[in-house]
């Protein structure tokens, strides 16, 4: 079995998913969580000078989606087929751009504020409520094409980990965050049920985001 | 042979890459280029309501980096082994980090000018070329690590494609792009001078971006 190490700040951002897939996997990690100086000393030594970065018997890959795929394609999270992995790639794609596009609302949550964006009830009707509306009529859309209850086919993915991880910061910073959308509450307590991640959930360090 | 239809409006934008994969393997494609009321009518029964969209047998991918690495994998242009494509990955989305971070200057000079960065030429000054100087410097770390002129040892892949296209854009609107970094500009015109692609570039529809 290779040696993991996976370095990120205290919290869990663009870390979660992959820490969540060794949960899945139970396939054990170094959950290395660096705070200050141990940031800025580890920073000139990464290769895009960011975190998160996993180091698999010492090869560093940087890119929080690049290394979620990679953990995923090893133990079974990225899709079946090679069309249901490139589906589960631009489900997560997709899911990115939102990210983006909500900017305005996350960012000013976690005091790093866009100019212009200082009132964050605006950044929340004008930004974060239309993008939510958005990319759930996808996710009901995906959530309707099969019977199982997760985006794709053949069950949980690695895109279903940033997804919902994700609505862990935003509900909890907008609690009518599902209110008009049931089943996509639904779906978002459905991957939390999966026995291994509730155990991880149970058990990791507790952070706003 | 699967039968594969790549829908995109006329321009190159997030679609080139692809288009230039098919190219590199040979292989042939149904290069759909649309415009106006085209554009209107297909929305609706895409995915995410956007273009690229690759059809394969009649099965719909949508997101540009997601089509791109199903091809890639197919043609042979991903990376080699699983850390290679996790590190391929990587540098695709760290373009699309750079890409996203040049909005200012790049929506400007395609008239989707975002609020607030009217005045191109600040855009320019204060976010294009910091924004590749840092980039720029990540590239020339990836090309000294191997002695074969691509960014991983494996040769070319999908990630050399998005950059190079999306250089291609740049420098036509700033002719100074490469100025101080030639390194890059070799490396830009050692991608463009693979024999298939070079066939490609010489026939292709021209347009700006």
């Amino acid at each position: 079995m290779p040696s993991y190490k996976l370095y990120y700040f205290e919290g869990r951002g663009l870390c979660e998913a992959s820490r969540q897939l060794f949960a899945l996997a139970e396939v054990p990690f170094e959950d290395v969580r660096l705070t200050g100086e141990k940031v800025a000393e580890l920073k000139p030594t990464l290769p895009y000078g960011q975190m998160p970065v996993l180091e698999v018997d010492g090869v560093q890959i940087p890119q929080s989606v690049a290394i979620a795929r990679f953990l995923a394609k090893k133990f079974g999270f990225a899709g079946k087929t090679e069309v249901e992995q490139a589906i589960v790639d631009g489900i997560c794609d997709q899911w990115k751009d939102f990210f983006v596009e909500i900017k305005p609302f996350y960012y000013g949550k976690v005091e790093m504020c866009p100019p212009g964006w200082e009132d964050i009830e605006k950044a929340k009707t004008e930004v974060l409520i239309p993008a939510r509306d958005k990319f759930f009529g996808f996710l009901k859309n995906l959530l309707n094409k099969n019977k199982i209850g997760f985006l794709v086919e053949c069950g949980v993915t690695y895109a279903d980990l940033f997804i919902t991880d994700n609505m862990t910061s935003l509900f909890g910073w907008f609690s009518e965050y599902f209110e008009g959308h049931p089943e996509i509450e639904a779906y978002y307590k459905r991957v939390q049920d999966i026995p291994q991640l509730k155990a991880w959930l149970a058990k990791r360090p507790n952070t706003r985001s």
